[in-house]
This record gives structure tokens, sequence and C-alpha cells, in this order.
């Protein structure tokens, strides 16, 4: 199975092309740029030189998010578009479990994958290696990196949070809760190898018209068109933290 | 520091642009491919993304082996060229240290990557973390797998095996020992983003004209040499196995 892999949902623009379970060639850049300029070319430039054609593809899986908005947006409608006029699978996959997949599966520590939300906040989950399957323990959430120590804290496990930790974010605690352990920043590059991997095992999504990000947080217009309107409610809005 | 870190020891070839803690581009190409070809096209195109010209670099990185007699030469030769016009920097890292690292430092584990060396032989060390420092345990060296996982077998410690299993080296044993635990094949690619904070806590080499790969093994021409001249001895050969 010959699979498109791409993550643009956080600060990493990534690309992978994965054939069964070989990596063939992958390009991450990891600098504040726009990752709607260097996302394409990237992919092209891959193609070139593993000599694929796009429909040579058998499945594209893109990085669903949590992340930023505009981040994810770019891997999620380039891969809807390639899914579609392609004719191709297409599978999403929680930007969280990619980066949890950095802890190899040997480990029996909570794995907590962590982006900067901003503000403060985090995107965050709680993940698990149970048997060489990845198991979700706490549904990815955005919410206070406080908030989310004084949960972890409570844990009676060793908890391996695994991102990059930002100065912003570390100036919202004093410290670590003794079971938790923060792994060097190297640790907190998602793999599009990994996403590949992981959406290589996941079911196809139906309609791919209806395939929407997981952004798990309102927009700041959103947030204050409900501050003007608060008897209104809207679908599909989650708390705002 | 701005360091470029270079990989051509084994079956991937990686170009990773690094400043201080933070991975700013990576490429890896890990096609049956001639690295020679693809080695200076990478990294100038890795240069153009991140705005680099080779006078900026402060520092090269280059996996010394062991691996390919080829494939290390290609890397080397070229950090060697490139640290010696541009008068920069140049460290070299265990390929094998490399690899043990895509096992996070919370692990306890004894560590043994290792790379096909063909003939049902491998190169490989054993590492462990402590304190966040990567320990070798038993220096890098070329041994059947067999002898390998024999003595792994002994070890009164869980060890982690860390590369890629290919059908070959797979044929030359009948079980992994009980205490021995594979990783999954995505955990054998290794990482220049590594590699580069790796060799930036290294001392650069003196002499960048004397700097030589780790091949571990002498060449087949060597070994028939050997077999034709049995009095004589070389120096800088290492045992056959």
């Amino acid at each position: 199975m010959k699979i498109l892999a791409i993550d643009t949902s956080n600060h990493p623009m990534s690309v992978a092309l994965v054939e069964d379970e070989q990596l063939l060639a992958t390009t991450t850049l990891n600098m504040v740029r726009n990752h709607s300029i260097y996302l394409m070319p990237a992919i092209s430039k891959l193609f070139e030189l593993v000599q694929w054609q796009p429909a040579d593809i058998d499945r594209v899986v893109v990085a669903q998010g949590p992340g930023s908005y505009t981040g994810v947006r770019i891997a999620v409608t380039t891969a809807k578009v390639l899914a579609d006029t392609e004719n191709i699978d297409l599978v999403g996959v929680s930007s969280l479990a990619v980066l949890a997949r950095n802890v190899e599966p040997a480990s029996t520590a909570i794995i907590v994958p962590f982006f900067d939300a901003r503000r403060g906040n985090v995107f965050a989950g709680a993940y698990r290696w149970q048997n060489g399957e990845l198991i979700n323990e706490i549904a990815d959430q955005h919410l206070g990196i406080d908030v989310l120590l004084n949960q972890l804290a409570k844990l009676d496990q060793s908890v391996l949070l695994v991102g990059h930790m930002t100065d912003k974010i570390r100036a919202k605690f004093d410290q670590l809760p003794a079971n938790v352990t923060l792994l060097p920043r190297v640790y907190g590059i998602p793999s599009t190898y990994q996403l590949a991997l992981a959406g290589k095992q996941g079911a196809p999504v139906k309609e791919i018209d209806s395939f929407v990000p997981h952004y798990l947080r309102i927009t700041e217009a959103e947030a204050n068109w409900q501050k003007l309107h608060p008897g209104e409610t809207r679908k599909n809005y989650v708390r705002e933290v």
C-alpha cells in the first residue's frame, strides 16, 4: 500500500511517502513560515524523488488536529482534494496520537503529548501502549497547562510529557508534579512516518466532503459572538477555556 | 549554534539543519539508491529553504559509522570537505548511538541498536540512559546476529533491539531471548536531528585530515589479502567475523 502522509497541524510541516511498512522519503520543515507555501512543493519534490505519480497512491493520511486553525485546515484541505480527485482512501489521525508514538511501545508510562494552543493553554491527550497498540486513555482536549498538570499529579503512574515546552507555557506553572517527566524537545516533533503507519490501520472516511478537522476549541470570533448572544447556542461548539 | 548533520552510513540517507536545540529542516530518503547522487542536492535544497549559506554553519556533525563502506565514506568525505573549506568544526558521532536515541531517555532498558552488515552479521552496540546522558555499555562491534542474541540472553535486564530486522538477518536465529524485545521498524530509522544534538555536545576533531570512518571490519579484499599473507599483520585491522 502506497501512502502519502501530511501534517501541518502545528509548528512543524511534514510530508512522508511510505510503502507498506517502509519509509521511502520524508521532509519536515520547522520554521515560522506559512505551511501553505511549502506543502505542495514538498509533496511534489518527494514524488519526484520516489518517482511516484499522484495516481499511484492508495491512501492519503492526514493529521486531523488539534492544532492551529489555519495549520490544520491546510493539510486537511490538501488531503481531501487529493483523495477526491484521485478517488483514493482518506484517513484522519489525531495529531496528538502521532506525537505519542515517539515514545516506543515497550514503555509502560502514561504518554501525554501536547501542543502549544497559546494563552497558556495546550492541546493534550493521554495515551498508553498495550500489546503494541496505542490506547487513548483521556480524549484529546484544550485546557490550561496548569489544569493539565493538576490532573496528571493525581494519577498513580509515571507520566511522560511529549512536546515542545515553549517559554510561554512554562511560565504558567511552578514545577512539574513528581510523577511527570518532560521528554527532551527532540521527541516533540511528530513523525509523518508514524502518521502513515497509524493511518494504514484506520478505516477510510466514508464521505470525503464531510471530513472536518478536530479543532477542539472555538475561534476568537466565535467566542465573541457567543458573548454578544448569550442566550443562543450553536451545535459543534466546545467549551472555551 | 548552526549545525548541519548528515548521515549516509546505512540504508537511509538523511540531512538536518538544526539551530541550538531547534530542528529547522530535515529530509530523509530511504530507497535503494546511491547516496552520492542525492546527498549534495538534499543539503543544497535545505539550505535554500532555511536561507542559510555554507559559511553560516558553525558545525558539521556526521554519522561516522559503522555502516556500509561506501555509504559511510560519502557523508564523512562531504563533511570533511565542508569543514575544511569553510573552516568550521567537525564532529563525528557513532551511527549506532544516533539510532539508540530513538528510545526516549526515561527508558531504563539496555538499548541495542543494530544495522544489517550482510551475511547474517550486524553492527551493534549497547547503550543505556543515565540522568539524561546516553552511556555506551558495550562498544559498537561487527558480529553475527546469533552471537549478539546469545550475549544479550545472558544479561539480567530488559533489552530493546532497535533497527530494521531484514529477512536475511531474521533467518539466522530461531527466536529472540525472553528478555529481548524488537521495537517496530519505524523506530529503526536514525534521526539526523538527534545526530545534530549528539554532535552539539561533542568535542570537534583536531585534525580534519586524519578523521576517518569507523568501519569496524575489513573489506573483502583485505580479508583475502590476509589469507594469502598469513604471517603478516597490518595495523588498524579489526577481527573479521
